[in-house]
């Protein structure tokens, strides 16, 4: 059977109508969606040509593509729901309830969502970045000082891009600190995180999957040896709980995941957004 | 007066309801809201708390909080839905229409759409945001090979971000090359890059943008001075038409929105979603 076609379509970048559509999508078993974004439909004849294009699949494939919309514009979006999609207008419904509650007219402009509505908050985003990419793998610990957290964990327990994710999505400051084989043979916490107890916080990861990522790296020698991954987690777990550090485990986690709950199990606060 | 109260909620990490969210609250002309995300409320006694502390909230503030939900178990929306807040459901919204189109029972089963759900697609982000640390301004130009893209741009025109954004988000692997004194003279195509012209994309910024940028980066001598940065500009745009290299002025771009109109406007895919 041929693919239900999906269209995220939005005269911005699209990805509030792709995260809600994915978000929906999830939601049934279905193998394998044949999913397009349509970004910047910004113009009436941009508009009916997409919506020629979904009733075009529709009556070749003899199903309705499913279409998630975002359109800040009445008239763009009355265009693709006059189509044969099934169309998924997140906007068109709730934006009269929110407009009759907050007693204010909505200004139907171009959606900010995902611009650079503030460049205060878009600066800091890009500090962080900067930041997160100076500070990788304890390459300059100064930049202790000044990080809102420094997540520690042995090589390849995700530390860098959680940073990253924190850095772009938040504008939080993270710097990491890969556990040494010194630091894990002793136990301790190492000297130079002495004095920054309060914004360390751990991530660990399953001996298989950790090794499964290090063979990639690294296919021959000790690093990626089952008896090293499997001595390494145990030691880094013992450490963190020998010294009261929060930490969570990777393995299941996509890097989203991880961000939001060091977010909802720290004191840490987004600069950004 | 006193700002307005708004919650993103979820038994996820809340991305879905914080991205819906945000996207509605941009079209009201409103200076300031008062936003939490509260993620992973994923029991029953979780979802009463939140339900206790929104009422608490509309009775202490004489204001509905606004809430925006995303749970996959229906017990426990119904519990926020019953609080004394706005609470805009769209999964309960949206999910009858799309089961009925699709012609299969949703699964109920807590999302997956910021989840790890495919390692192997999940890999990819992973292994493309590698690539771009390691690739980052042309420290590795063999790197170009395996590229899927290849961002040229003076100094700090948003190469790093877009690179980083592009990964993590998409699995893109993508490289950057910083245009040298060199190149903006001759005005030719670096040769490190000619046998790579496809997978060119240019950026550029505005003097004034750039300018500032620099300034906090380095706020002396040359580097950030008004007749640099137009010097710089001016020639790379030049070279850059010069070669029939498509660009974009990232001066009030995201880089989301940068990240889009790549996609829209080149020909390469994503290796992830």
């Amino acid at each position: 059977m041929s693919k239900r076609t999906v269209y995220f379509i939005s005269d911005q970048t699209g990805l509030t109508a792709e995260t809600i559509g994915r978000s929906l999508l999830t939601q049934f078993n279905v193998p394998d969606f044949d999913c397009s974004t349509l970004s910047f439909i910004d113009s009436y004849d941009k508009a009916v040509d997409v919506g020629k294009q979904i009733d075009n699949i529709a009556s070749i494939s003899g199903m309705k593509p499913i279409v998630f919309i975002s359109f800040a514009k009445k008239e763009l979006s009355q265009e693709i729901l006059k189509s044969n999609g099934l169309v998924i207008d997140f906007f068109g419904e709730f934006i009269g309830a929110l407009s009759d509650e907050l007693g204010i007219e909505p200004t139907f402009q171009q959606g900010t969502a995902h611009g650079i509505a503030d460049f205060k908050s878009y600066d800091r985003r890009i500090d962080a970045m900067n930041f997160a990419m100076d500070a990788d793998d304890g390459h300059t610990l100064k930049n202790y000082d000044t990080a809102d957290i420094i997540l520690i964990g042995v090589s390849r327990s995700g530390k860098t891009p959680t940073c990253l994710y924190l850095a772009l999505q938040y504008g939080i400051y993270a710097a990491n600190y890969p556990l040494s084989d010194d630091d894990l043979e002793s136990g301790n916490m190492p000297e130079v995180l002495k004095h920054f107890r309060s914004k360390i916080y751990g991530l660990t990861i399953s001996p298989e999957r950790l090794r499964k990522i290090r063979l990639e790296r690294r296919p021959d020698g000790i690093y990626s040896s089952h008896q090293q991954v499997t001595y390494e987690i145990r030691a880094a777990e013992l450490l963190m709980k020998k010294n009261n550090i929060s930490f969570t485990d990777t393995t299941l986690f996509s890097i989203e995941e991880i961000a939001s709950t060091i977010l909802s199990k720290s004191d840490i606060k987004r600069r950004a957004l």
